[in-house]
């Protein structure tokens, strides 16, 4: 991605200065300039530029995150809410300047409801705090985009990752929600009755807005208990083909599995390099059951039928807990397993979508495009759900390569469209896919044009990310 | 309800006549203004008084709704959806005049993508028509309100019922969908992924904005594979607190219950003179479980030991499809049975949903009231979901009688919003609910204003209803 490629925010100098005497006057030691802390509060995890804020704010309360907006909109002035930094399309960065306001000190579980299965938390809980906290109660949270996110960045970035295949995405978990509007209001979206049709969704069009409508402060969640019995294990494939077409027939078989993950042969590589592992250097299947003892013992065998039809196996699989934690640290690392492949080298990941039945296609061009235009990259995927990622390592001396990468990325981004997908299936849009929502969405935009503009006239709530810029 | 409580919408005259004129040219006998099909196309299924639009437009396509609503926009006229008319909060009225667009000529089947589980339908398929055209597919669509509404008339309200405790609501299983805006433009929010990070979700934004953001003209759902195998019975229990908490219990425990419906003594009685059957007239259980084999008999012997627990029995059950169906339209006939209970009468049905822990508590003390205030009223709920319906039966030749139910109905509302739940579950705000949703969320409410103000702003889609008006 190159920087002229992300939208344009102009720096409100005046504005920026004021409130910066202001927060320093009224929050001391919780209000933060210097450069490094500025510089980890944007964005740091791909190839996107960092583009850091003015200064940050480690809100404590809702509250602390009302007044620092008035403030901020009292000025003019941007407000980019910080969770844990984890995103990948540069949802953290500050084109224009501004506030960041970290979250990570509202990590308070403010109820759990168990005999509701639900839950209500600060913004700050992270996913792994929240299910260590509900251990005790039989229940868990299942949704697990990797990182150890948190919980309203989930909600904000529309997360998802390894177990939405079975559980949903944030779009289905979140019941609802407390949010910092623009005019630094703090809204409730909805009660926690499991359903409701009573007005406009809040709830849902808050998650996924990444900021740009209101900040999250605290998200009430589905919980799930904890299954009985849970098996998985890895399945080799003699090509990626073969493993897609497994999965397509494994979903439509209505096989209700937990996880389903792909891993390429070059992905595999990395992970048996970075983990010391020795797992087939071919394209893999990562699975994963809940159920009854029987229930996961039949799905297990099941599966074992599907891929031997698809030319897979051997599919080794446990219910030992330790030897299912080691597979899914490895699949979970996949992610610095790949940056060691190419040490020095810098990270594109990208992110789409398809319908199932078009999985295969969408990857075996994919793959046959990083062959032709000689990139390394390997393909990691939630292919259950059609979506699965592929992470660029780009030479950074080498303008040419990342020429390339740029171009590869659009491609892909189109493909998906083209195949009645998406150029986004769970990383969101922040930067790094504004110029392709229009491609897939049409005139559509012009009505989240609409939507932010009437919620953010004023274009403070972490501007230029996912619409174009209203001011 | 009284007449009163109704929002105003000014009729404006000048801009109806002229909106007459034009369709009657263009759209001939397509465009009709007789009384009875006027009376027809507006409320007619509870005690909401009946407003009748000037006009109704019978759409083939996406464009003549386009057109019509652009020419109702030149001329500042509502433009009222109308699906199959089942709605029960007065949607389909017209308290400013303006013109019915009736989608039921829009009833094509678009596309099934078995392999993906989804389908396109336009919005005047009802859903016995898309379950009926699935039916050699291995395919089904869940979502069951009881009336056979439209598809696009169950998005527009965020419809679910019975089977939702297992497949969830229209938010759940919308995947996609196409509206014309007040603009006239159509728009299509999302691709066929099935899931995706891509910006707001207009789609939730759009299943259960009532026609008041846009007239959905398609659908793309969802669908599951038909269960290899379903069981059913019904259970009685002592009282109407037993039966609640052998609800929660079920739920608790996981047992993924397809269905399970709540019927009072007096919603009993009324479908055993109705039906001429015999069950038991006391507070009853209706269950189904889908699954295999084993696994339905599994679900159903667990039930049946958690019933025991509670009082409950005997379950009776069978996995016969004609001992089902008739199970089952005994319910569906619910709603006619509490009819014929009081002929005559005037039918004030109403519907809120509470977290599933304050179920028990709150269906006891709105049956007390019901027994305080000397009203006629079954009880009938989607359980499983915490949500339930109270029918009332009011003499319209009663004032008093009334007032009562009006207060009824104030105090269910309240009570379920203070246990922290919805003023609705699934019927919708539309006229009806319009004074609660302030209660229930604050506000929030005013930025759903803010919204209909950004995406409406001549006040010309379904005014009166959701939200407060805002020309």
């Amino acid at each position: 991605m190159a920087l002229t490629d992300i939208e344009r925010v102009a720096r409100n100098e005046d504005g920026i200065a004021a409130v910066l005497g202001i927060l320093r006057q009224r929050y001391g030691n919780r209000f933060q300039t210097g450069a490094d802390i500025r510089r980890q509060h944007a964005h740091t995890t791909t190839y996107i530029p960092n583009q850091a804020p003015d200064g940050v704010l480690f809100a404590e309360s809702a509250d602390d995150v009302q007044e620092t907006v008035r403030i901020c909109a009292d000025h003019r002035v941007p407000v980019i809410p910080f969770g844990t930094g984890s995103s990948l399309e540069g949802h953290t960065n500050a084109p224009g300047g501004g506030i960041s306001i970290d979250l990570s000190r509202m990590n308070r579980i403010l109820a759990v409801n168990a005999e509701d299965l639900d839950c209500t938390v600060e913004a700050g809980v992270t996913r792994t705090e929240l299910n260590e906290y509900l251990r005790d109660t039989g229940l868990f949270f299942p949704i697990d985009p990797g990182a150890n996110a948190s919980i309203g960045g989930m909600a904000s970035t529309r997360a998802s990752g390894t177990n939405a295949v079975r559980y949903g995405t944030m779009r289905e978990n979140v019941l609802a929600l407390t949010a910092v509007m623009a005019d630094g209001r703090l809204i409730t979206t909805a009660k926690r009755a499991k359903k409701s049709s009573a007005g406009y969704d809040l709830t849902r069009l808050l998650v996924g807005s990444e900021g740009t409508l209101g900040v999250i402060t605290s998200v009430t969640l589905k919980l799930y208990g904890i299954p009985q019995a849970i098996s998985g294990g890895v399945c080799p494939f003699p090509t990626l083909d073969a493993a897609c077409r497994a999965t397509i027939a494994t979903i439509q078989m209505g096989v209700p599995v937990a996880r389903i993950e792909l891993i390429n042969a070059l992905g595999m590589q990395s992970i048996n390099a970075y983990s010391r592992l020795d797992y087939p250097v071919s394209p893999c299947l990562f699975v994963e059951f809940h159920g009854s003892e029987s229930g996961v013992r039949e799905q297990a065998e099941t599966f074992g039928e599907i891929v031997a039809e698809y030319g897979g196996g051997p599919f080794t699989w446990t219910t030992v807990a330790e030897d299912r934690n080691r597979l899914w640290k490895a699949r979970h690392d996949a992610y610095w397993a790949g940056m060691a492949l190419r040490p020095g080298a810098q990270n594109l990941t990208t992110d789409v979508c398809v319908p199932i039945s078009r999985l295969a296609d969408c990857i075996a061009e994919t793959e046959a495009d990083i062959a032709e235009m000689k990139l390394v990259a390997p393909i990691v995927g939630h292919v259950g759900d059609g979506n699965f990622h592929v992470m660029l390592l780009i030479d950074p001396k080498q303008p040419d390569e990342q020429r390339r990468a740029e171009e590869f990325v659009s491609r892909l981004n189109m493909r998906a469209i083209a195949m009645d997908g998406t150029c986004t299936g769970e990383h969101g849009v922040g930067q790094g896919k504004m110029s392709y929502l229009r491609h897939e969405l049409g005139p559509a935009v012009d009505y989240m044009v609409a939507i932010k503009r009437a919620l953010d006239p004023l274009d403070i709530m972490n501007p230029g990310k996912v619409v174009p810029g209203v001011r």
